[in-house]
Order: structure tokens, then sequence, then C-alpha cells
């Protein structure tokens, strides 16, 4: 038997109380092991549950038990995550933990850690909630040179992307929707201001080029400004608009990383992952693309994806795991003005836009149903965003939306 | 330095030497140990290549070089692929195939001769060509109870109904297309009629239900009777046709398991996936569905799994990887007749069809514009194909084609 404790019992870690009490019987059977829960830190009270007798406000009571050898920290947030998860590994004890914010903020430090004491630190639950992402892009991929990841990663913006693209709704009306169907927080800034999608890209492409990307490092723009007429603007061209997380490795070896809501074409699989459904693609020399889909979060499949992480410790208590990535250096991430980028720029259809857009170079226009009365919309061809948005001001046109354009 | 040879020098073979040696840095770093290709069994001759010293027509010099830790089967076919493979696991050497047909006849027996020695078979390329499926099957979906897989998982098939779908192509125009792009062999049987999707449904539903399934217990249909006029009747169903491998768990811990052409709606992410591509559903207690996209074959995707699996193998030379099935029994699989279904039928709008349909019971009409004229097409109640069948028999409908519809 091997002992667990679950560092709060909030959404995600009640989940996993449930589905290792549920499954506990083929758990035990995968992990080759029983696995219980021992203790459960929380500062609140749940006196009816079957396990009350677990739950303890005090966090010396799991570091110090040495019985237990696997803490899950769902507690989200960095303190006292951090805090926490640093001194559990310190004591010998392996770690799996859902939280973006963490790993995204203080993950090569923790692996670093783990590694130094021959330990496991996990985190699939981190991104993609039940997908597994992390996993194969780690082993499966390992025999890959991936150069692009690109992915749907927040489930809150594309369920108000997908209302306002398939049922014309304002930006206003799909938040409204979604705090009233639960999917977004009295305070969605974290998800439509891009922050939480910030955090995954930066976990993901961190996994897949080797070197920690900090947050603060990512260009991040969220969804916030996307207009009705954004949206249609984007259907004359055939496309949809997706708030999009994107890591491409430039071929000096650093890094292009961002954060927009993109427009990509309707033939892209991505096109299709709708509501609050995720989609990853990961793109290698030898494998194409390939796509991960599946829902980005939720009670049950995010818990799921922390189980898994603890069985495979079970499995692995005396080998360590592979995962792993190095600190980052300055300037890994480029400036996002250096990066290439092609937009869909929309403009007053003045007597003279048209001579003005010519000057541009080799635009495409747009010619669809969608583009407002009074607009015109092009797409530019492809140049650093420096080099573009010196163009667009001095072409002297009224600009009264942009969007990058990406091939996804 | 890790040795490995290479038995089968075609398409795989061939791709998996060359990425071994072009990503030959990288790929050691992430394996912790260089790899080298020591010896290639095949009876041609190659000697142009630059490693071209390594070929060898006598299978002895391999399974009797100890240095030889791992070796990789890409012969294709049953025989001598099987009595190989089972010398090298005797001999104590790991094993990685992308064999389908070895895998889904003897897999049970070899994974338990390689349980037995301690040594690792690993498989992932055998299914869904480069797209990582196994292990997740295997690992991040340890937690879930999965009880339904459902897959496009022939890229030949879905190419030619793709271009029947799209471009109203006939199942013959189609075929010669296919043949005429590489897509299709000479003798096209075994993807036209479903037996490589068959192989890779039985892999995958012995990974996740624990318990081998041979191919001669799943039933299965190939897409040779599909007409144009199926096609467009499944349109009018807002719905397309698609060859599914499906493996669904059944109460009583039996399995119901067929390989047919599907119709599927139009909202399904499975009805998005065309051409070549490949895409696979997982559906599981706590995660949801979870799909997995990408190429399923060809010469670089296909090599690079099997090189992965090689890279994992050399991590876990000391360690046995936990993938494993048991033999199936009499029995495990239901008779397809047993198992529930709903059919979209078409059929010949005689006077008394109407009332005829009305006495199958709840039957939804199709009314979309497609259905050819002269005939009415419905979709069945839900009922268990034996059924179904003596319905439609005692019906005295004239009966033109019966196509079994899907959730997915």
């Amino acid at each position: 038997m091997v002992y667990v404790a679950i560092m709060g019992h909030g959404v995600v870690g009640s989940g996993v109380a449930e589905v290792l009490r549920k499954n506990a019987e083929s758990i035990a059977r995968k992990a080759g092991e029983g696995i219980e829960v021992r203790r459960i830190l929380d500062l609140r009270e749940f006196p009816d549950l079957p396990y009350a007798d677990c739950f303890t406000k005090d966090f010396e009571e799991i570091v110090n038990d040495p019985d237990i050898r696997i803490v899950v920290e769902t507690m989200g947030g960095l303190n006292p995550a951090y805090a926490f998860v640093k001194r559990c590994l310190e004591a010998g004890k392996s770690v799996v933990t859902s939280n973006k914010e963490l790993v995204a903020a203080k993950g090569d430090e923790l692996l670093a850690l783990a590694r130094k004491n021959n330990l496991n630190f996990l985190f699939e639950a981190s991104v993609g909630g039940g997908i597994p992402i992390l996993r194969p892009i780690d082993q499966c991929l390992a025999a890959n040179e991936v150069y692009e990841i690109a992915g749907i990663l927040n489930g809150t913006t594309n369920f108000m992307l997908t209302r306002m693209i398939e049922d014309g709704m304002s930006f206003e009306d799909a938040l409204a929707l979604a705090q009233q169907l639960g999917y977004a927080e009295r305070d969605p800034s974290a998800d439509i201001e891009g922050h939480d999608a910030c955090r995954k890209i930066c976990i993901l492409a961190s996994l897949a080029f080797g070197k920690h990307v900090y947050p603060a490092e990512v260009y991040t723009e969220g969804i916030t400004k996307i207009t009705s007429e954004d949206v249609r603007t984007a259907a004359a061209a055939d496309s949809v608009i997706k708030l999009i997380g994107r890591a491409v490795l430039q071929e000096d070896g650093r890094l292009y990383a961002t954060v927009a809501p993109t427009v990509i074409s309707k033939s892209s699989l991505l096109s299709d992952v709708n509501d609050v459904f995720n989609g990853i693609m990961v793109r290698g020399d030898a494998i194409g693309d390939v796509v991960f889909y599946g829902r980005g979060a939720g009670k049950l499949p995010t818990a799921s994806a922390v189980v898994a992480d603890v069985i495979d410790e079970v499995k692995h208590l005396k080998a360590r795991k592979y995962l792993f990535w190095e600190g980052g250096y300055e300037g890994y991430v480029i400036p996002h003005e250096e990066g290439t980028v092609q937009m869909l720029v929309r403009v007053a259809d003045t007597a003279d836009a048209a001579a003005k857009i010519a000057a541009l170079g080799n635009v495409q226009m747009v010619e669809g149903d969608g583009v407002p009365a009074g607009d015109i919309a092009f797409i530019t061809p492809v140049m650093t965003e420096a080099a573009l948005d010196a163009a667009l001001l001095a072409s002297g046109l009224t600009v009264k939306s942009r969007l990058r354009v990406a091939q996804l």
C-alpha cells in the first residue's frame, strides 16, 4: 500500500479523492500496489465525507509523515503551493500537481530539486485538463525535432468565441453566458486576458524545447477587444478567430512565443475545436502535425490526469522519470516585434484606401460576405511585426482592427 | 552506446535507420546514451548507402550478437517476423515492431515472453503511424475506466471515402486515384476489405481492455459496397460515412468489436478527419472523450514512432515497462448479431413503404436533399442486430442498403 496526501480539497482535489476511491481496484491493478489517501490538507471541514478523518489543517502533519510517499498539490496559486511543494520534495516525497501557475513560474527549479533527490515531479493535469499531452510530447515524440506547438488552451474563452462565431453574440453577452453557466469566474480576467493560456504555453514550450519559458516573456493578448465585426471579417476570409497559444522554434535556437486571438482557416482541424474543448497541435520534422483534442478542464477529466500521474509515480518510486527541462536564459524568448507575422487588417474604406493598401506589397484582399459596410479587409504579407507596424503607420490607413493569422 | 539491429529495410525500416542517423545527437540526449545501428537484415543489397556495411542476410548474426540489446522488426507479415521476434526475446533482446499483423495475432504471447525475460516489447507504430496512442491509453488514461475506443484507422480507405464525399467520386474512381497516388497497393484488399483496420482495433482493444482480441473474432466489413447513393443519403442525414473500427465494453465485461463503414454526424470531430489522416477517440468515465489525430502512415511518421520506442527501451534496459495484456478467452468478444446497433436504411419507395417503415417502431425519417429519387431513407431504433435483421426481413421492405450509425 502506498500512502498519498492531497493538499487542497477544491474541485480538482476532491475529484482526485473520489477517483482514487471509486476506481481503487483497477487503479491498484494498474499501479501494481494499492493507493490510499492518508491526509487531506484543507482549512475547511467536511464532516459528512466518508474520509472525513483524513483532513488536517496542518501541513507539518503531511511533510513529517514518513509513510506518505506521494503528495498531490491541487491548491492552485503560487503561495503557499510553491513553499509546500518544495518542502515535500526536500522531505523525499514525490509530487503531482495540477497547478499551472506553479509549474509555469517554478517548473525548472522544482524539476531540478526532484532530480537531485531522485524523486518525481509530474503535472500532466496542468495543461489540457484530462488530455494526455505532456507525456506524448516527452516520450512519443522523442524521435522528432519538434519545431512548433500551438493550441487552444483555455476552454472559457473558446466557449465565448464559439458563441460569438456561431450565434453572432457580442463579447459582453458571451461573457455573461459563460459566467451564468459556471465556465467563467466572477473575475474572469485570468481567462479573457490570456494569462491562463500563457501559463499553459509556457509549460508546453518548456517541455518541448527543453528550456524554461517564463510567463512574463510571452507576449499575451486576450480576447477582450474582439468584436462581432472581427468575427464576421474572419468568416469572410473563410476563417475563424481562436485564442491561440503558440511557440515556434527559430533557426538560431531561440523561441517565438505568443498568446493572441488568431485567425485560422476553417480547413484547420483546430478550427473545429469548439465550446469548452481544447486542442493542441504538435509539429515535428518526422511526425508532421499531430493534434490532441478533449475537454480541457472539469473536475473528473483533470482529476483523472492527476491520478494517472500518481499511478505513474507509484510505478516509479525507485526510478526517476525523465521528464525534465533546464532554466531559461535572458534573450531566449525573442521580443515579439522581431517575430514574423501575417495579419488580417480591417481599415476604413476611404477614397484612397485601395492605393494605400496596394503600397503595402503583396496583400490578399478579403472579398467574402461579412466585411462590415464602410470597411475593407486584407491579409498582409509575412514580415516582422515591427516592420508591419511601421508600414501600417506609414500607410496613413485608418486601421480599425488587426489580428494575427497563422497556418495551423 | 547501445547497439540495435533493424530487420527489414523497406519503407519503415529505412526510415528508422535515417531518423537514428539524422537526429543522432538529440536522440542520444533524450535516451541518455548514444544509439547505433549495428546490423540491418535484408535480402536485398544497398551498396550505395553510407551504412552499407551493416547489412546482413543472416538472422543468426543478429540473434547471436550479444552486443545487440534491441531489435527493430519492420519486415511486416507474420512469417518469418513471428519466429524472429520470438527468438530475439528468448535471446534476451528487447524488441520494437511496427508490424500490426504480428501484434494483432501474437501480441499476448510475445508480451508474456517479454515479461518472463524482463524485457520490453513495444509497438507504438503499429497503430496510427506516428500518432502517439498506445502510451496515452496505457499510462495517461490509467485512472479511467475506458469503455469505448473508436477510430478511423486506415488512411487509404479514408482518402477514398473523402473523395467520394467531397468530389462525388465512385468507389472505383476513388480506388484508381488512391492507387495512382501510391496510397493503395496494387492488391488493395487488406485496406478496402477492412483487414488493416481490424488488426489495429484488435491492438487498441487488447491494450485498453486488458485481454487479447484476435482479428478473426471481430466482425469486419470493408468499404467495397459503398456507393455514391449511400454517400448522398448520409449527407441528407447531416452525416458522413467513415470506416470505423470500434470496441465497446459490455456491462457483463465482454466486448463488442466491429470494423464497418459507419454513418457519423458531421458534428463529430471524427467526421473532420479527412484524406489519409487517422483519428482515434478514447472514451473514459472520468476523462470524457479524447481524440488523437494525425498522419496514420508514411515513412517518417511511422519511423519516428519506432525510434521513440527504441529510445524508451534504451531508458528502460533494466526496468520493464508495464504495457501488457492477457490472452483472450472464448466468448470474450460477443457475436456481432448480439450487439446493439442503429442503422441508416435506404429502401425502395413503394406504395406501402411508409406503412411498413412505421411498423418498425420509432424511426427517424431522413428528409434532406440527397436521398436518391425513388428511395426512402430512415434511421432505425437502437436494437440488437439480430432483431433488426429479423424486423427488416419481416417488414417486406425492399432494402437497398443498410449502414451502421454511431454516436461518436
